[in-house]
């Protein structure tokens, strides 16, 4: 009987002390792909919303990593993290006038700008604050990242960044500093042409605005899920190496995935084994409101059990979860020889796991688990129930009148 | 200018006092849906999934509804919210040894059993505590309910309920009282053909059974979002009423998206408009974590703008989040005359709205506020930044060694 583990802890001793479901994450995963990522001279800010646990902020913030946020929670995230707001890039189409004035007020290093009406809201309000906004503007290029259709965004029908043609014609501003040009063109990306033609893209715009000194590359940098071959890390710093030798610019990357993509599992529990004549199906204890890139995405992930039985035949099942809907599945089809009260690995969920979470079905959100060589940590305590409705109210509180 | 009301509030006082985004529901059409629905001599128990915050849960508690659950979580949450144990059907396919023990120990009114092994679990948890635990088998009748498949759970290949032909040779069991069948075909059904399917398939088998009192039709009937033409409540029952007539049976219903779906909207702000030379976009401040329902089942919800402007002419608009992917949409293409700052009413979203809403990119959870006539409570407060990381650590407690 052999057992997995996450570097050198079992995981069912992380079940016996935590329960089950949980997110378990290796620091050394982690931290090896940042490695990669630091060899190059650029300025790396993690995409917080890939996985924006504390614990998981405050392992970047500790190696001076920038962040690149989208909302003003993840801004609070990364300030609790002890990240430093100057290495904060701002990224979304629909900054708040809060928003801006909080990342203003703290001294972010940029704020990527996705449209004109942002860019007219940033000048207002830094105005207001007597501050100039760093800005980089976030252009189109209308590329074709060859991705699923809810992760790209890079075309002209995507609500994301500036139309090209329109950037040439800048007005200046008062309180704007244009110091950047950047573009994202999507996520869990495969080819490296994609990214050659944004940097393209990015090079023949910038040559004609003198301010500008950095161009963001964006993210998007796909991890192996099933049989795919991504670039590797190296792969792709060596790509843009290649690409923008002896340009003057400072480079900024925001990988969110491929940092931390590959370093997580959902740790699940077989509840029930049920066979009927049509599909057997292996009922976890982890929903659709845990992980949602299945029924979202329709997203592969290998599924590994945690001990391996010698003397149960494998069969074909449908791995579910106990949510009432038909799309609350993980996988179909796969081959294993599993029993009740068994332990899976769902792997690669590292990114958009915790973080797509939800209480869908009134489930507590799960706990999730830090693993450092031979011990553990928890990084998110499990719900109760009563967390649950913590905010609501049977009589609520009359607000008017 | 014309100003959209809920009962007797404009929608934008409540914008002004709750802020946006928020849930509104009116709680004038909840009771006239379950006025509909009481009008018959069913056992009526509202599906909880479907909202399950406790101002909501109360208004039916009020009733003396009762409820269909489908975890410990809701169950919590109907206990909370006043309502009666003995008016709780049990329904989901991962039933959990705590979360039977915890139903059997408050005395629900009937387990629906999904699979044998839940039915074995049940037995031997119900023998430790020495009670007799009530069950109503649910039948997988393989009938289809034609809806979105994420919706569809009738069918041969769905994970719920049981082989009709499996429950003909039914063993006993010393600690299970079998009181019913059941069945659930889906959600958002608009046909009664397949509900009449059903009833003549559990009837069938509950002649052959000197047990069953009970049948539970489970819930399903579907709302009109679009230009869909579901029966009415009245209709549907009238046709039920007509399948059953003299039939010894109690019929149970479990209603969920028809007593709550139309009485709720999506009260959001436009942040930004954003005109390109492909598509204009309308960047709104709810997002796909707020209400997922487009992104995950490409649904339709009417978007009616709070104030009608006279004096600005209507474009076609993709209305969509600030979230960061493309995923993060409302509706595409609608004519609207829009500007910045204006409110919007993103209809139909009383049902699997607020109760599907993650913290995705960081967002707070919204409020969400009950209209009674020209009053407004709060049932849910908005969450804080803080809120969404109170249960992280940076530095994680240690759990081994």
């Amino acid at each position: 009987m052999t057992m997995l583990t996450i570097e050198g802890v079992p995981l069912n001793e992380i079940a016996k002390k935590v329960g089950t479901p949980c997110y378990i994450y290796s620091r050394a995963l982690i931290e090896n792909n940042w490695k990669a990522f630091e060899k190059s001279h650029y300025k790396i800010c993690y995409a917080v919303k890939a996985n924006s646990n504390l614990g998981i902020l405050n392992l970047f913030a500790n190696k001076n990593a920038g962040f690149d946020i989208v909302s003003q929670g993840e801004l609070e995230r990364v300030l609790a993290a002890g990240g430093n707001p100057k290495n904060i890039v701002f990224s979304g189409v629909g900054k708040t006038k809060e928003e801006i004035k909080c990342a203003l007020q703290v001294g972010i290093y940029s704020f990527n700008v996705e449209s004109w009406p942002e860019l007219e809201r940033i000048q207002e309000i830094a105005q207001l604050m007597n501050k100039k906004a760093p800005v980089t503007l976030r252009v189109n290029p209308n590329i074709d990242a060859k991705t699923h259709p809810y992760i790209a965004t890079g075309l002209h029908h995507n609500k994301f960044g500036i139309e090209l043609k329109e950037i040439t014609h800048l007005k200046s501003y008062s309180h704007i500093d244009l110091i950047g040009l950047g573009c994202h063109i999507g996520s869990q990306i495969m080819d490296l042409e994609p990214f050659g033609e944004a940097i393209d893209c990015l090079l023949n715009l910038a040559k004609k605005i003198n301010s500008i000194k950095i161009l963001n590359l964006g993210g998007g940098l796909g991890i192996q899920y099933k049989d795919e071959k991504p670039p590797s890390i190296k792969e792709y710093l060596s790509f843009i190496e290649q690409k923008l030798k002896d340009q003057p610019y400072e480079i900024i990357l925001e990988p969110g995935r491929s940092l931390v993509g590959n370093a997580g599992i959902l740790l699940t529990k077989v509840e029930y084994i049920k066979e009927t004549p049509y599909k057997n199906f292996a009922i976890l204890d982890a929903g659709m409101n845990d992980l949602i890139r299945p029924a979202l995405y329709d997203a592969w992930h290998n599924i590994i059990p945690v001990t391996l039985h010698t003397d149960i035949k494998p069969k074909l099942y449908d791995l579910v979860g106990p949510v009432c809907e038909t799309g609350d599945f993980f996988a179909h089809d796969r081959e294993l020889a599993i029993k009740p009260d068994d332990l899976l690995a769902i792997s690669t969920v590292g990114a958009y796991g915790a973080s797509m979470s939800s209480n869908y079905n009134s489930r507590p959100s799960i706990a999730e688990v830090l693993v450092d060589k031979d011990e553990f940590y928890i990084l998110r305590e499990r719900e109760s129930y009563q967390d649950l409705f913590a905010k609501e109210k049977l009589n609520g509180l009359y607000v008017n009148g």
